[in-house]
């Protein structure tokens, strides 16, 4: 027998419940390769980009829209599951003490690399071992922002899927693409096609402003607290750096990114 | 009999250490008018700009450095006082599991208008209704970066010495000045005195690369929601706009922020 498409569930230990609110750990999301999307703006940028959810999760009390019945349409077409339930059991899955009346369970995507198709954008961002996922997020904002094709995870980031990185990206995560990868599959993939690395640094390096970019640039930023490993520099194509005036002698990774990344988008668009 | 300057607490209900950990919750923080900085990297920062803590708090165990040494004379000088105690404790007052190993209580500065400095620097940053700390400690590191005097916090924004906003600063939280004021308390002050207000806007607005700006240049940025309200737009002496290529109309405020900064910077320098 299958799943029924609509039901109700009122039991804070019914299993899928528990199955939804475990996804919250970053360790259980990477095994079962699902994650949550919260509120219905999210939830309709992601069905208009062809994105729907398999389970989609809606506190009773919520009053009609037309945006959330298209969404509810769009999840039974899809073969998906919709589940009515309290808005405490809806905080409880989303450890949001006041949540949005309705969330989504979304398969992962793919983010090999092999799956990112290079010729869509004359931009894309690199981030290397970032660790905040408000910052992973907004880089996925700006990258929709400035048209880039997407963001490249290298090395050990911050997880692209988390509650908090789907939710400062305001919708990126569905129309960016994302690529995780090493350094070294990542500098492979690189060579491989054409592709310019240019790395945010501040040593032997030209000023931003005038520096020669060339299209598919690739936009890489390092670290929060570590910066870009000086291998990973020596490897790039070009190293740029921006005035600092005052006392500190960085930026934020995600303000240096974009930055960077509207300086690009005019230089190629000149 | 005065405080002793240098005293051991050994026990959770100390009433200082109960004092110090309330400050994490802002409406003691607002009303006691002291905040807490966690690490010795930034409490070395303010050290350099002639801030030094009230009361020191250091975890026993901690190993010998020049700059904790320096920083204790610095206390003691100032007729601060120091405290040991355990990691535990430490922890309980920062409310981190892994706390830095020092942390220190500062008196908050004085915020109104007319403590700030117009002449000292050719920008300045405004932002309205900022509700994230991240983003708003964010923009204070960015201020610092592109040499702006400071940040300028109207209507109800984030707390500048909350412990999140003084982490993301970067230290700038020292080394900017910060103004908090109304929308009508900001706009008679600006215009007694030479100023360009200028807003991140998507409507009637010039491109930013080429807008004629002029020093002292404060740019505005609105809420993370609901952008700036429409009158403020108007009263600005200039709207600009960035390029937005993708699905969304808005960036994230800080970096609308930061990339205009960038710019104006630029512009005032050629």
């Amino acid at each position: 027998m299958s799943t029924p498409a609509r039901r109700e569930i009122t039991g804070f230990s019914n299993p899928t419940v528990k199955f939804l609110r475990s996804l919250r750990d970053k360790k259980i999301r990477r095994r079962e390769k699902k994650f949550l999307v919260e509120g219905l703006r999210l939830l309709t940028d992601a069905r208009e980009t062809g994105r729907v959810p398999e389970i989609l999760v809606k506190a009773g009390a919520r009053d009609p829209h037309p945006l959330l019945d298209e969404l509810e349409q769009a999840v039974l077409d899809g073969g998906g599951e919709i589940i009515e339930t309290s808005s405490d059991i809806l905080a409880k899955i989303t450890g949001k003490e006041n949540p949005q009346a309705v969330a989504g369970m979304f398969a992962e995507f793919d983010t090999s690399l092999a799956t990112l198709r290079r010729d869509a954008a004359p931009i894309w961002m690199v981030a290397q071992a970032l660790r905040d996922p408000g910052n992973l997020g907004t880089m996925l904002r700006t990258c929709d922002a400035v048209g880039a094709g997407g963001l490249i995870l290298i090395d050990e980031c911050a997880d692209p899927f988390s509650v908090e990185a789907v939710r400062a990206s305001m919708g990126a995560v569905f129309t960016c693409q994302i690529g995780q990868a090493s350094w070294e599959a990542f500098s492979v993939w690189l060579r491989t096609g054409t592709g310019q690395l240019v790395a945010a640094s501040l040593r032997d390096a030209q000023d931003y402003r005038t520096a020669p970019y060339r299209a598919p640039c690739f936009i890489m930023v390092g670290n929060e607290s570590r910066g870009l490993p000086a291998d990973y520099e020596d490897a790039c194509d070009l190293r740029v750096t921006m005035p600092m005036r005052g006392r500190a002698d960085s930026l934020n990774a995600a303000i240096a990114g974009a930055v960077l990344a509207y300086e690009v988008l005019h230089a190629l668009e000149r």
